[in-house]
Parts: C-alpha cells; sequence; structure tokens
C-alpha cells in the first residue's frame, strides 16, 4: 500500500534494482529486511513494486535513522548478499522529502 | 531501467499510486506523459514498477523543472484524468536528492 507518512520533512531511500537470475534467500531475506525495518527507530514506512526493474521507497525520520539501518548486522549481510547474487544492477538514492501531496484510502 | 543521472543534488518526485479498475485511455496516456517528460526542460530520467501499488520516480535537475513540468496543459489533463478516473488512491512527494550510489550496467 501508499505509505502513511508524516508532514515533512522526512527522508526517503529509493532503492532501484535490477535481479539476476539467482534467487538463492532472495525471498526470505526480502521479507526478513522488512520486518526488521519495520522495528528499526525512525522508520515510517516503504513502497515497493517490482517489473523491469524493482524500485522500494523507504521512508525515514531522519539521516541519523538512514545510517543506523544500512550498518545494521542482518542488513549489512543482505547487503552483501544482494551486490554478489542477486542484483545485476542497482542505484540507491538519499533524499530529503520536501513536500508532499495526494488522496489516500 | 535504471535511471541514469548526474551526481547529487539533483531532485525526484515519487509518484505512488493504486489503480481504479477504469482503463480508458491509461496506457496511451502514459505512453504519452513519458514521450512528453522526456522533452522537458530538466528532466533526467525515470524509472516505473507496478505490482500491489504503482511506484514511478521522475528525476529532474531542480524544482523549477518540476513546477513547470506540472503545469504543462497536456499534463495538467492527464492529472485530471488520474483522480477522476484511474487512480484510486495516490501520493506525490518531492525529494532533494543527497545523495546515491550503487552499481548499472
Amino acid at each position: 500500500m501508499i505509505a502513511t507518512t508524516p508532514p515533512p520533512p522526512y527522508f526517503a531511500v529509493i532503492f532501484t534494482s535490477v535481479r539476476t537470475e539467482v534467487d538463492e534467500n532472495y525471498t526470505e531475506t526480502s521479507t526478513e529486511m522488512v520486518r526488521l525495518a519495520e522495528q528499526h527507530a525512525g522508520y515510517l514506512g516503504h513502497e515497493s513494486a517490482r517489473e523491469e526493474v524493482g524500485i522500494t521507497v523507504s521512508y525515514w525520520k531522519d539521516l541519523e535513522s538512514i545510517r543506523a539501518w544500512k550498518q545494521q548486522t542482518d542488513h549489512l549481510v543482505a547487503q552483501k548478499m544482494g551486490r554478489e547474487k542477486w542484483y545485476a544492477a542497482y542505484k540507491t538514492r538519499i533524499c530529503a522529502v520536501e513536500r508532499d501531496y495526494g488522496v489516500q484510502i
């Protein structure tokens, strides 16, 4: 679903990736990373979809939360697996959300 | 594909949406909006995927380009169709990309 986020300013991490054909632990690890991120200090929500590319946007209270999540031990292992096995290409973009609007259900 | 963007700072518009079942002109208009955006001053690239939610991230040189694209005539018509027909819910987030890294093919 569309993440319910507080009024700006807050932060977003846009992770765009192209998968390899290697599935080794991919789904389990993805699910576990979402579970851990949701418990992490400063996590506000996330949105995810994959077709030709996968896009996962996670939302965070501040840059310090993003930095801490990037360094979380299980997440470091997952990032290494990602680089070595699951992703043919990826890009991570750290952003400050300055303004938002929309209609939510 | 993953958008090839210049070194930060640049800007991102994260558009997350949930579709209705109304398809009236949706695909044609989407294709046309991508074509027009690609020609618009300040456009840097975009990424898009849809599963339960659709996520389209477009990248821009500056806020002025984003503002001008939002007000582009054909895009205004498409936005109105979006609100009235195609989207059950949506959220637009305007962001400053502060940092990025990754491996691209």
